[in-house]
C-alpha cells in the first residue's frame, strides 16, 4: 500500500514520543530476554501458514468451532510438540506468552491448562504417572465437569469430575474423580453418561461447552485423585495433607485468564483505538481550520489516554501477582505451604477487578472509534466479547468480591483489637489520616497523596461498613441478615481495596524498577492518571467524612485535563511499546501503518456478502416488487 | 410440561403481588385500548407460521441476513397489507408496537422507518406523489446515505443521499438527493456506483449495511427533495420553508429506537432476569437451611430492582417524549411550527442517556444470571447485541450530549442575566436551595426531596462549569480551548440534567395519572429507587458544595436497602405487567411458566451440534490421537 495521508500522521505521532520504546517494551515483558523470547515464539507461530486464523465473523457458531478444533489440534501436536513446547506444565516458558499469541478461548485449551494441570496437582504419584502422560500427548482428552448445566462438549472422552464423596452416607465434601465418558474407540457416550452441547454462546463460537449427566454410573476407586485424601479399601476416609491446597489450580486458572482475556484484551483495544484515533479527522475546534485528529478532543483523550493508564496498571500488577503464585509453586515444591488465603484474596479481588475494568475500558475505547468500532474487521467486536465471560466465569465477580469481603471483615476485627495486619492488606492498620493535606494542582500529580486517598478511602468505607454491622448485630439481628443487607456496601469496599491495591502496585514497581528518567516520567504520570481517574469518578466517600473537600475535588478534575494533555503527545508511543504485531490485532483500524481506509475497504470488498454484485439469495425475494416498480416508473415516464 | 418446583416458585411469588396486573398494564401501554390493540397485533403476527423465528444463533450473518430479508418481505409486503398495517406513516397506530413484536434491526425497517418518512417529509407534493407511493409498496427499496463509509447494502436500488448543494461553486449544506442505484431489470449497480456490504457487524446479522461511492453519477434535478428549498432552471438556490424542519425526521427515528432497542431491551432483559432469579437457587443465609432463591440476596436485589425501576421510569418518559412529537407534528400540519431547539434538546438527551443506562442495566442483569446468561438461548445476548449500538448509531453518544452542552451553556448564560427559563429546562432558574433538610429515613421515600436532589445537582454542576469557562475566558484562552478543556466536564452536567428530567417525567407521570392506591403506592417507590440509585452510585456533587452531608449519604444508602428488600415482593408482578409473551422474549430462563431447566435442557439438545452423538467434523482431527490413547491404556491394564 502507498503512503497514505494517514500513514504520515502516524509518523508523526511517533515522532514525538518523549522516551525509548525498546525500553518500555523490555519493562512490559519482563525483560530483554523474556522480550526476545516472545518475539520468537510470535515468528514461529505467525509465520506458520497453518496458523492463520480465517476470518470467522462470517461463519456460524459450528463452522467456527471445526475450524478452531482444526486450528488447535495442529497447533498443540505438532507444532508445539515440534518446538517443544510443552504447555500443559505450568511453569513452562512460553506459555505466558501464549494467549498473546493464539488467544485463550480454543477448545483444547481447557485440555491443557485446566484439565492436565488439575491432574498433575490433585493426583498421586502413580495417577499422574499415568494419565498426566496421556493428557500431555493428547492421547486422552480431558474436560472439567462441576455443578450446573455447563462445562464439556463433544470433544472430550474424560472428564475431572467434581463431586460430593459420600462413604456409607457420610458427606466428606468435594473431591476430584476422573470419569471415562466416551468410548475410545466410537467415541460414544458411555452406558449411563448423557453428554453433548450446551448450544451457542454469546462469544467463544470455537469453544465446546457441553451439559453432562451420569446414570449409575461406576468409576474404579483407583480415578479418585487421591494425592490429598484417599479412601482406604474397608472405606475409611483418611486426609494425607492440607486439603486446602486442592484448590490451589483454580488460582493458576484465575491469574492466567485475568491476564490473557481481561488485560491483554485490554492492551490491544488501546492499541487499535488510539492509532485509529490519531488517524481519523472529523469536525474542527476552529471555524475554518481544516478538521483535526480526534485524539485532540478532550473527551477523546478522556476516553483513550485513561484506558491506556489502566492497561499500564493492570499489566504491571497482574506481572505482580503471577510472580507471587510462582514463588508460592516454588515453595510448595520445597515442601513449605505459603500464605494461601492470602493468595486466595488477592488472586480473587484481582480477577473481579481487572475483569471488570477491563471490559469497561474495551467498550469505552470500542465506542470510541464510533461507527467503525461496531465492525468485526475493526478486531474491537472479538476482543469486547471474549472479555465479557471472564467476569462470570472462574468465580462469578460478585461471588469474588463477597468471598474478598469476608477477609476484610476479619481484618477489620484486627484493627477493632489494635492488632497489625501484614500483606496486602497491612495499610488498613495504619494509622488513620483525616484529612488530604494538599491544596495546589501538583500535589494531587504526587502519587503519595493519590496513594493516600485510595488507601484512606477503602480503610473508611470498610470500618464504617463493619462497625454499623456491629451495631446492628448487638440490636439483635441475626448474623446472616446483618451480612445480607450489608452486601452492597462490602461490595464497593472491596472495589475501593481493590483500586488501592492496583494503584499501590503499579506504584512500587516503578520505584523499585530501573528505569531511565523519560521512562520513569511518563509511568509516574500514568500511576497518577489511573488515581485521578478512579478517584473523579467516584469521590463520594472521600468527601463524607471530610478527608477531601470540594475545592480539592475541584482541583483534581483540572489536574486529569492536565494530564490527558501532557500524555496526548505520548499516546502512540505507549501502545506501540505494546508491541503486537499487526497478525496478532487483526484489525483495519489499528495497523501499525495506520493505512485504515484502505484496509477497510479491501476488507469489505472481500466480504462474502460481495461475492456477487447481485445477492441471489434474497434478491429473490425482491425481485418481484422491484419489477414491478420497474414497470410503474417506465410507465410514469411515458406520461 | 409438568408443573415443576420452578413453576410452582412463580406461582407463589405471583400470589404476593400486591396490586392489579391489568390496571399496571393498560398504565404501561397507555390506556387499555392500547392494551387491546397491542394484543391484537401479537396475536396476528406471533400465531402466523411464516413469522416464526429460526433460531438464528446457529446461523453465520449471510444466513441470518437471508432469514430476514425472507421473514420481513413476507411481513411487509403480505401479511401487513391484508392487516391494512400501513407502517410508512409515522402515525400508524400499529406502528408502536412493531418493535416489540418483530424486532427493529431488520433489513426492510431502515427502508418503512428512514426512507419513506423522510421523502414525506422533505419532498413537494409531486415528489411525495411519485416516491412515497412507489415505496410504500415496497416497488422501489430505499436507503439512506450519509458521509461515511456505511449504511445501504445489497437490498437497496434508491438512496436518499444527504449531499452538498453546490451550485457553480457556492455550497449551500447539506441537502437531500434521490439517487437510483442499482438498475431496475437486473439489480446491477447503475453506471458510476460502488456499493456493496461493509461486511459482518458485532450484531444486527440481519441487517444490511454497505459502503457507496459515486464517480461522475449525473441524477435529474427534479431529484433533489425541494419542499424547503429548490434550485430554479437558472441555478437560483430558493429557500421555501424553515430549513431547520429538514432535520425533523431524524427526530422520529430517534425516538422510536430509543424506545424500540433500549427501553424495551431493558424490559425484556428484567422479566428474564427477574423470573429466572425467582427460580434459581443457590447458596443459603443459614447453614443447615435449604438452599434459597437468588432474589433473596440483596446484592442480587440491587441488580434486578434497581434495573426494573430504571426500566419503569424510561418507559414513561419516553411515552412522554414520543407525546411531544406528537404534538409537534400535528401543529405542524395545522402550519405552526412549535418548538423544535427544545424537541431537538429532549430527543438528544434523552436518547444518549437512555440508551447508555439501557446497555448497561441490561449487562448487569445479564450477569446476575451467571453462566447461563451467556447462553443465546436465555434471550439476553441478543438483547445486549441489540442495544450496545444505539450509543452509537443515530447520533454518537458524547456528540449528542455536547449538542445538548451547548444549549444548557446558553441557558447558564440567561439564568447568570436573571432571565427566566421555560419547558424541561425551567428548574435550572429556580432559586438555588443550599442545603438539602432531610434528617431521617423517611424524608429520602419523599420524592420532592429527591427531585430537589438530582435538580440541585445538575444546577449546581451546570452553573459550576459555565463560571469556571467564563473565568479562565476572561483570563485569555481562546473559545475553543475553553470549550475543549471543560468538555468531559459537560458531558457529566448533561448526564446529571437528563437523570433529573427521566425522574421528574416519571414522578409527573404518577402524580398527574388516575392510578389505585396500590398501583401509585408501589409507582412512587420505584421513582424514589430510580432517585436514591443515581444518587448513592456517585454523590460526588452534591457532597462537594455541602448541599448533602456525610450523615444524609450514609442515611440514603439504608433507604436504597429498604427500598430493595420492600419491592422484592412485587419482582415478578412488576416484569409480568410488561405483558411480554413467551415468543417475543424468546428465553429458557425467563418464560412464564418458570419451567427453566427443562427448557434448557431442550434447547441444548436440539442444538445443531447435537445432531449427531460424535461430531465427525471435529472428531476427525481428534481421532488419530485419540486412538493411540486407547491402545495405550489397553496395554497398561494387560500390564
Amino acid at each position: 500500500m502507498s503512503k497514505s495521508e494517514e500513514c504520515m500522521l502516524l509518523m508523526d505521532e511517533r515522532e514525538k514520543t518523549t522516551f525509548s520504546l525498546e525500553e518500555m517494551t523490555h519493562l512490559l515483558d519482563g525483560g530483554k530476554c523474556k522480550t526476545d523470547l516472545r518475539q520468537s515464539i510470535e515468528k514461529v507461530i505467525l509465520s506458520d501458514p497453518r496458523m492463520k486464523p480465517e476470518d470467522i465473523s462470517c461463519m456460524s457458531p459450528q463452522q467456527q468451532h471445526n475450524h478452531g478444533v482444526k486450528r488447535m489440534i495442529y497447533f498443540y501436536t505438532d507444532l508445539a510438540k515440534k518446538m517443544s513446547w510443552d504447555f500443559t506444565d505450568s511453569r513452562c516458558p512460553e506459555l505466558e506468552f501464549l494467549p498473546r499469541t493464539v488467544g485463550m478461548a480454543t477448545s483444547l485449551m481447557l485440555h491443557a491448562s485446566a484439565f492436565i494441570p488439575s491432574v498433575a496437582q490433585l493426583g498421586t504419584k502413580e495417577q499422574v504417572a499415568k494419565w498426566y502422560t496421556l493428557g500431555k500427548e493428547y492421547f486422552i482428552l480431558g474436560c472439567y465437569a462441576q455443578t450446573e448445566l455447563g462445562h464439556v462438549g463433544k470433544g472430550a472422552n474424560h472428564a475431572l469430575v467434581m463431586a460430593q464423596l459420600i462413604i456409607q452416607g457420610k458427606s466428606y465434601g468435594m473431591h476430584a474423580f476422573l470419569v471415562q465418558i466416551r468410548d475410545l474407540t466410537s467415541h460414544r457416550p458411555m452406558p449411563g453418561v448423557t453428554v453433548g452441547s450446551i448450544g451457542p454462546l454469546m462469544s467463544m463460537g470455537g469453544s465446546d461447552n457441553g451439559y453432562l449427566s451420569f446414570k449409575s454410573v461406576r468409576i474404579p476407586k483407583a480415578n479418585m485423585l487421591a494425592r490429598y485424601a484417599e479412601v482406604s479399601a474397608d472405606g475409611t476416609y483418611i486426609k494425607k495433607g492440607d486439603t486446602k491446597l486442592m484448590h490451589a489450580s483454580m488460582v493458576n486458572l484465575r491469574v492466567l485468564m485475568t491476564k490473557g482475556e481481561a488485560v491483554l484484551g485490554l492492551e490491544k483495544a488501546c492499541t487499535i483505538a488510539a492509532r485509529y484515533s490519531c488517524v481519523r479527522r472529523q469536525g474542527s475546534l476552529q471555524p475554518s481550520k481544516p478538521e483535526i485528529q480526534v485524539i485532540e478532543y478532550v473527551t477523546q483523550q478522556h476516553k483513550i489516554i485513561s484506558q491506556i493508564a489502566t492497561a499500564y496498571a493492570m499489566h504491571f500488577t497482574i506481572q505482580h501477582v503471577q510472580a507471587i503464585y510462582n514463588q508460592f509453586l516454588q515453595d510448595l515444591d520445597e515442601g513449605k505451604v505459603g500464605n494461601l488465603t492470602e493468595l486466595h484474596f488477592v488472586t480473587a479481588g484481582v480477577k473481579a477487578s481487572m475483569t471488570e475494568q477491563s471490559v469497561e475500558g474495551i467498550e469505552t475505547v470500542r465506542r470510541a472509534c464510533g461507527g467503525h468500532g461496531f465492525a468485526h474487521s475493526s478486531g474491537l467486536p472479538a476482543l469486547l466479547q471474549r472479555a465479557i465471560p471472564s467476569c462470570t466465569y472462574e468465580g462469578d465477580n460478585t461471588v469474588m468480591y463477597l468471598f474478598c469481603a469476608r477477609h476484610l471483615l476479619r481484618c477489620a476485627q484486627k484493627v477493632f483489637m489494635g492488632q497489625p495486619l501484614e500483606g496486602s492488606v497491612k495499610y488498613l492498620s495504619a494509622e488513620i489520616q483525616n484529612k488530604c493535606r494538599a491544596n495546589k494542582k501538583e500535589d494531587f500529580i504526587n502519587p503519595n497523596i493519590l496513594l493516600a486517598c485510595l488507601q484512606h478511602k477503602a480503610q473508611a468505607m470498610l470500618l464504617e461498613t463493619a462497625t454499623y454491622m456491629q451495631y446492628i448485630a448487638s440490636k439483635g439481628m441475626n448474623q446472616m441478615d446483618v451480612w445480607n443487607i450489608s452486601s452492597v456496601q462490602l461490595v464497593n469496599v472491596v472495589k475501593a481495596h481493590m483500586l488501592q491495591y492496583i494503584f499501590s502496585t503499579f506504584l512500587d514497581f516503578i520505584n523499585e524498577t530501573y528505569c531511565s528518567p523519560p521512562i520513569r516520567d511518563v509511568l509516574l504520570k500514568l500511576c497518577a492518571l489511573y488515581g485521578i481517574y478512579n478517584i473523579n469518578n467516584n469521590a463520594t466517600n472521600l468527601l463524607k467524612d471530610g478527608y477531601l473537600n470540594g475545592e480539592q475535588c475541584t482541583l483534581m478534575e483540572r489536574v486529569e485535563v492536565d494530564l490527558l494533555q501532557d500524555l496526548r503527545k505520548n499516546v502512540v508511543g505507549l501502545v506501540d511499546s505494546f508491541d503486537f504485531r499487526d497478525e496478532i490485532l487483526n484489525s483495519c483500524l489499528g495497523a501499525y501503518d495506520g493505512n485504515v481506509y484502505e484496509r477497510l475497504f479491501e476488507n469489505a470488498k472481500n466480504s462474502p456478502m460481495n461475492k456477487d454484485e447481485v445477492h441471489e439469495e434474497t434478491y429473490k425475494y425482491l425481485r418481484p416488487h422491484l419489477h414491478k416498480g420497474r414497470d410503474i416508473l417506465k410507465k410514469m415516464s411515458k406520461l
